[in-house]
Parts: structure tokens; sequence; C-alpha cells
């Protein structure tokens, strides 16, 4: 078995032989670009991982690995250019070093590059894999509508916004790791848990995502802390705020959504003083606890001992502490 | 054999039988008003068509043609975006009945549900079409790519300008032609000839839909007249006119670029005069012929009698002979 360094190796160096040097470069450039600012790289160490389950070897996962992360990259590519978003890991956004259509051209050819990357899977599962990744990058379009949805509304129910980051968020992890199982040669049934923990796994780690936000350490959080806030982003604690938040609570946060000059400082005490006052960092946290124990819940449905799950455990762990 | 009407009706009812009533509904909306807005069809008839000369039953060819109309449309999604096109087939463009970001979006989806579609495929020769139409796909944005950087370049030479229009235009038509044959179980060989037919015959058609663009009658053009020439598209004739004129021409076609305040019937004119004097339209007219001889070259290649190809023969006429 491959230990967390070995995985995470073998898919940087996976990663870098992939190569976009054809003409024309401005459709090319910015792939290589995406792909080299780096990132946690979860997605495709998910997928060699749950292989390296089933399988000593993990080779038969690299071509659906590969897939999933490029297909992530495209995506981001094409949030940033929704999002106007000007930085990415702490660099231009490529639609801010090229411009507004080579992002949206290049991304499509990402798109077709994570299916290309696909297509080199293994012929005996390739239609299972197909089918699993198409479902899932269309779920993934769906979350991101639902997001783009919820900026008009303030009525937000918390199942909608579950289902939303169920979809834009989780399913990609799930799917990750399913893809990662069916190479390996693990049973539907031993491929299906693994999806439902990856599912659950990715919940929590949305969820966690918003609370750090607000109470997060800036260092170790790698964004700046009250972004969601000064985007007014329906959050989890932003969406159960609204919910039972007191009139004067709920009066006070339309007003901020309203406001378009204010103190950024100011208006992220103000959030923070209505999550405190309504115990949301705990509400949260439970929330997060509940996920997790259903991942746990689903690992132990599987026919493997124990010890072949030890590096998908470290990596979820390391996934879901960021606080530490 | 079926004929072309009938071909043309069954590529209509299958496209109306395809469902995205599914939520989100502004991610899923787009997808069938696109597909409601027409057009020829050309590219899933060819599909059929093609299988139809190797098999009397076209169902196996049904699922890629789908998948080449679905990515068609998706194109012509994003190429309106990116052109901030206002008008496809005299009604507004989805990101202006949508807007920008579900423009952005509703494309990606329309791309994955191409691919939703190519899977569907019969799983005999699943590889083989999805491979040739991911390298099909990259092609067409290298294609718009190129078409994208020559709006900056004056000096595009007709090669290029040919290897441009083969990569955006050409090789959807071949790709849908070679589909078809691989789905009808034609031998490689053949499946290549009728590759070839499509690219000599996509070549063709787009550049009369060049010259037609200067020349042709705005009530058979289905598009105004000029069109290119107002916008300073970089087509076969303006190409040729910026190797082939002389230094004054080239001046007034340069300062016509950067005129920013013109009267559109002028410069039509202008452009028109400069294109008479060097005989563009006769020069592209053999451009044309050229290409039409080779494709008709291309199926004396194939293995089968003349009466399997009068189906194919009356739909590249169609395509060709919109002047009439």
């Amino acid at each position: 078995m491959f230990s967390y360094q070995e995985i995470l190796q073998r898919v940087e160096q996976e990663i870098s032989n992939l190569s976009f040097n054809t003409p024309p470069e401005n459709l090319f450039a910015p792939i290589t670009y995406i792909l080299s600012l780096g990132g946690k790289r979860i997605r495709p160490a998910l997928t060699l991982i749950a292989c390296n389950i089933y399988d000593e070897s993990i080779d038969s996962s690299i071509a659906p690995a590969l897939c999933i992360e490029v297909f992530h990259n495209f995506t981001l590519l094409h949030d940033d250019l929704m999002d106007q978003a000007d930085k990415r890991r702490n660099n231009p956004t490529v639609h801010k070093v090229w411009n507004e259509n080579t992002a949206i051209l290049s991304g499509d050819a990402m798109l077709i590059t994570a299916y290309r990357l696909m297509a080199g899977s293994p012929s005996t599962h390739l239609k299972e894999m197909l089918d699993l990744f198409t479902v899932t990058a269309l779920e993934i379009c769906g979350g991101q509508q639902y997001d783009m949805d919820f900026e008009s509304r303030t009525d937000v129910t918390e199942a909608e916004y579950l289902e939303m980051i169920r979809l834009k968020t989780a399913v990609l992890l799930a799917c990750s790791l399913k893809l990662g199982a069916i190479a390996g040669g693990a049973s539907a049934n031993e491929a299906d848990h693994l999806y439902q923990y990856g599912l659950h796994i990715g919940l929590a780690f949305q969820l966690q995502d918003d609370l750090l936000d607000v109470y997060g350490d800036t260092a170790t959080f790698g964004k700046n802390i009250g972004g969601d806030i000064l985007s007014n982003k329906k959050t989890f604690l932003l969406v159960y705020a609204l919910k039972h938040g007191s009139p004067e609570q709920k009066n006070e946060l339309y007003s901020w959504f309203e406001n378009k000059t204010f103190d950024p400082a100011e208006k992220i005490a103000a959030f923070r003083r209505i999550y405190d006052d309504l115990r949301v960092n705990e509400v949260t946290t439970n929330q997060i606890e509940k996920f997790y124990d259903l991942a746990g819940q689903d690992l132990q449905q599987l026919n493997v001992s124990e010890d072949r799950l030890s590096v998908l455990k470290e990596t979820a762990d390391l996934l879901l502490n960021r606080i530490s």
C-alpha cells in the first residue's frame, strides 16, 4: 500500500506529465497555468487511495484521477469568471491574465480534455466510469446554478442549502472515490459505500469551509476571513441566521445586504455578533460532526480489513482538521 | 434507404424527444431554447445518412448524431457570448434572454450532455467514437481560438485561413460522417474516405459562406449581407485582398479597420469595390470548386454502389447551392 505522501507525489508527477504544448498557444497555455497553481490535489489523491484499497497497483486509477483534477480545475476557471474573482490561490485568475473569452474557451477545452483523459481508462470499466463522471459533472453544474440562484434569495432553507453543497462540492469527492474503487476492481456495493462516504466527508468539508470564513485563522485557512460575509454569500451560517434570527437580527442582515459602501471590518463584526448570539458556530459544528459520524459508519460497511483504510482516514482528517 | 426528408424528420423527432426538464430550470431551459431555434440539422443528418450507406437501420447512429447536434449548439451558445452577438437565427441569444453567467454554465452543461449522449452509442464502437469526437471537439476549440487570434492580425495567410476553417467548421462535418459510418459498420478505410469527403465539403461550405456575405442574396442567405465586412472579420476574401491588393487598396482596408464611425453601406461598397477589382469572387469560386471536386474524388474511393450515395450527394448539394 502507498502512503499518503507517495500518493500525492504520484499525483503531482502525473499532472506535470500532462502536456498542453500544442498550438494554438492562447488556448492551451491557460490550462497549463491553472493546473500549475497547485491546490491540495485531494480529488485525484482520493481516486488513487480508493483504488489502492482494492489493488496493490494504482495504475488503472491514474486516468480517472487526472480526469477529475482537470475537470475540477475547469470548474474553478469558469466559476472564477462567473464570480469575477481576481485571484485564485494567490495568483491572478485566467480571465485576468488573458481575457474573458480565453477563459471561456480554454475552460471548454479543459472539459473536453477531462473526457479525453477518462477515455484512457481500462476499457472494461470505461462505460461505467464515463456515466458516473457525466452524471456527476451535470450535478456540479446544477449545484453552481443553485448557488447563483441563491444570491438573489433570502428564503433559502437549510435543506436547500445542503442539497446545493451536495451537488456543488460533495458529489465530486464521492465520484473521485467511486471511480478509484471501480478501477481497483471493487464490487458495486463497496464502490457505493465509498461514494456515500465521499458525500458525507464532502458535506462536512463544505460546512467547515463556511465556518472557517467566520471563525477560522487566516494563517491556516489560506483565504481571507470574512470573504463570504463581505460578498453576502449564502453560507450555512447565513442561511441559519436568516431563518432563526429575531426580526431585528434579520433586518440588520437585510440592511447590510443593501449597503454598498461599508467598512469591511464593521460588517464582519456585525455578522459575527449575530452568529454568536444565535450560537451558529455550535450548530454548524454539530452538523459537521453528524456528517463525519455518518462517514465513519459508511466505512464500517466496507468488506476490507481496517489497515487498508488507514490512508483514506488520514486524508479525510487532513481535509477536515484545517483549524488544528 | 431513407430519403433526405425522412432523415430530417427522424432528426427533428429525436431532438424533440430530448428532455431537459430537470431542475435547476435556469441551467436547462437555455438548452431547450437553443435547440428549439432550429437550423439545418445538417450535422446529425450527415451522421444518419453515412450510417444508412452501410446499414438499412439507422438506429445505431442516433446517439452520435444527437451528440453532434448538441455539441454544435453548445459551440454556437459560447461563440455567441464570445462574439457578443445579439441574435441567433433571428432570435435573441441565450446571454441576452438570460445572462452571461447562465450562457457559460448552460453551455458547459450542454457539452457534458453531448458526452452523455455519445456514451449511449453501441458499446462495440464506443471507445473509437468517443476518441474521434474528443479530438474533433478540441480541434474546434483550436479553430475558434485561431479565429479570435486573427481578429488582431492583418498578416493572416491563405494557408492559415484554410487551416482555421478546417478546424472551426470542416472537421465537425467530417466527424459527423465518420461517426455515422462507424455506427453503420463501415470499414476503417471507408470511414476515413467519408471523413475526407466531409472535410472537403466543409471547406467548400465555409468559403461559400464567406462569399455569400459579400455577393449573396439576403433572402436566400438567411443573414444580412456585409456582416463580416462591418465587423472586419478575416474571411477568405479579406485575407486574399490583404495579401494581393495594391498598397493603396491595403491602406484603404486598414483605414476602414480603424474607422469606428462609418456608414455601413459605404463600408460594404468600398470593400466590394476592392474585391471586384481583385476578382476575389472568381478566386473564391475557383477555390470552392476545387474542394468540391476533391470531395467528388473522395466518394469515388468508396466501396459502395452509386445508388447508396444519392442522399449524401443531395445533402451536400443542398448545403452548397444556397445561391441558386
